[in-house]
């Protein structure tokens, strides 16, 4: 029998709760063992609740319980999750988390710690809510060296961009409407300008090199001022707009970044839409591969946990190596990383066109039928070619073009 | 120091040797030890190539030699394949395999020798090349009750339906080019008429099940009948032609089948197309999860084959446990399991429309403009119903309709 802690019993906590008690005896077979939750953490109570029982209100008592060898966290946030997530491995306990941010901030750490405990620091459910990723991308891709990493991380972005592509709606419209419907936080900043998806991609590139590339490093821009006449545009020419966080190998170096990007029916995950999340892996060997699914909900997320708390029962006293150094991760300065842009600067056609192209190279214009703004596509530029050129214009709004 | 003998020189066989040498560093670092690949057996000699001094002719060379720890069989075909492996892991070897005949027939029986033996047998390449399924199945969605599978399993025959499609051309002509491109193989009956994809679906059937689904017990129908009349009125309900290798929990019984369906923009696999494969798996937690990439070719099929290789270098003398016992898996007879069916008759719709209305029950007609038939979509209703129905009408074709 495997003792199971969980700490902090939200939504993803109590779907872990339900996991393992509604699909106890599949999860037993599998495990080749019994798995229980015998505490669960949280400042609550739950009078009525089948954990009411099992509620406990001091973390000592649950690391100092000789009888739980997984601890699972599902509290958020970096402190004190950071704390009890340490001190758990350093018992001698498993842990399995959800928690991007923990894992961004502070997964070299504590693999380490886990590695000198012999015990397992695994956190699939942190990207992709339930979609497997974190695990093939450490040992099914193994083989291969890592070319690119593009994904669509975060379900509420994508879940706005969608409505205002299908309905033609403004941003804020669609917010509210994702709010009503508790697809969206009260307060919507950390998806709406990148934050969730910059820590996830962060994990990502950092597995797939096994060296650190620091949150707070990747260039991160949400989709805030994206508006319906950007998606006229991009019907235009037949794309749509979709957030990405994406990393991807130049030479010696890795470029990565958080940014709305214009993508067409070509491409692997443009029939991604609505709350569902898509991760597409370029490997040396194996070529493209792409992982889709729910990236986040109570059952899905949880699902992900589970899958890794049964991964470490059948792997007590085994530390499974996970890469991922201390070391930075060398970035690629956003200066020198290139893509195409889609650029709406004011004036007319007549206007501007000219000074565009010799401003930003040879560009295509796309007529989207407004009179009073130009809209147009570079060729693949630098990022400082684009800076240096949108400070000769009024630049109205620019989309990195993904073809 | 890790040493592997590879089984079979040709396709996969040569991409695994050419992986571990390329990747050789960043393999190293992940398995933790160095990958070397010992010896080669094969009939022939390859003079001039890296593999010509580690060319064995002997399988008893390799078994008896204490230094190989890992054995890769990408032979292909049951036998000896079957002995080889079966022998392997007897002497104490890891098997890694990339051959569906061998798993599909004798899947429970070598993992069992190999749990005796507390080695490993391992065959992410079975199914969906270099597309990660095996193990995510097993141990991704392990918290999961899987629902349903449904793969486009076959990269040949999805090619063919792709072209089709897309040039309104006849399956021979298509076929006929798709072998001239090397994405057919001269004799294609183990791909159209669904035979490769049946026994993949029957490997994950039986590892989502943990218990054994007969291949030769799974309805098989391929793709030969499928025409250009059929791709019109695909077209005119907005569905393509797939062909799918698919089994779904009903109760306490799972139905599986491998044949053609039509399916709309609304399904995940829909823009799967060309050489491709994906395949969807429905947990009752985690939902839908879809996996996508290139589903044969020789790096990609060989990635999948050094990922498993990795896996056993990392679990030297522990077995990895894999549910799939001898045990007979219960399968819904054919006759009860429900489709939607697509239908074209003889006749002209007046002639026809009310007879087949009372044979099928509520039918909706579809007009792709052929005056000499008639077709139309049915309700769901059983096979038994559609075939006793079918007796009575002079029937061109018929195709699942998965909406």
């Amino acid at each position: 029998m495997i003792n199971v802690s969980v700490l902090g019993y939200g939504t993803v906590g109590s779907g872990v709760v339900e996991i393992l008690k509604e699909n106890a005896d599949l999860i037993t077979k599998r495990a080749g063992e019994e798995i229980r939750v015998k505490s669960v953490l949280d400042l609550r109570d739950f009078p009525g609740d089948p954990v009411q029982d099992m509620i406990v209100h001091d973390f000592e008592e649950i690391k100092n319980d000789p009888d739980v060898q997984i601890v699972v966290e599902t509290m958020g946030g970096v402190h004190p999750a950071y704390e009890f997530v340490k001190a758990s491995l350093e018992s001698g306990k498993s842990v399995s988390t959800s928690n991007k941010a923990l894992v961004a901030a502070y997964g070299p750490e504590l693999l380490e710690i886990a590695q000198e405990h012999n015990v397992n620091f695994l956190f699939e459910a942190s990207v992709g809510g339930g979609i497997p990723i974190i695990r093939p991308l450490k040992i099914s891709l193994a083989p291969d060296e890592i070319l690119e990493i593009s994904g669509i991380l975060n379900g509420t972005t994508n879940y706005i961009l969608t409505e205002m592509t299908n309905n033609g709606s403004a941003f804020d419209t669609v917010l509210k409407d994702a709010q009503d419907k508790g697809y969206a936080e009260k307060d919507p900043t950390a998806d709406v300008e990148g934050y969730d998806a910059c820590r996830k991609i962060a994990i990502l590139t950092s597995l797939a090199y096994g060296k650190q590339l620091d949150f707070e490093d990747i260039y991160t821009e949400g989709i805030t001022k994206i508006t319906d006449r950007d998606i006229c545009y991009a019907k235009k020419i037949g794309a749509k707009v979709k957030i990405f966080g994406s990393s991807k190998k130049v030479g010696d170096k890795v470029s990565a970044m958080v940014a709305p990007k214009l993508i067409t029916s070509e491409h692997p995950l443009y029939s991604v839409d609505g709350v569902f999340n898509a991760i597409l892996v370029k490997g040396n060997m194996v070529g493209d591969v792409m992982f889709y699914g729910q990236g986040a909900g109570k059952l899905a997320t949880a699902s992900a946990v589970v899958s890794d708390v049964i991964d470490e029962a059948k792997h007590v006293n085994v530390n499974m190596r996970t890469l991922w150094d201390h070391e930075k991760l060398a970035l690629m300065p956003m200066d020198e990383v290139k893509s195409k842009f889609f650029v709406r600067v004011k004036g007319t056609k007549d206007e501007v066109q000219e000074q565009a192209a010799k401003l930003f190279g040879k560009i295509t214009a796309v007529d989207a039928g407004f009179d009073d703004e130009f809209g147009f596509v570079t060729e693949e530029i630098t990022e400082a070619v684009y800076e240096q050129a949108a400070k000769e214009m009024e630049i109205i709004n620019k989309i990195r073009f993904d073809a």
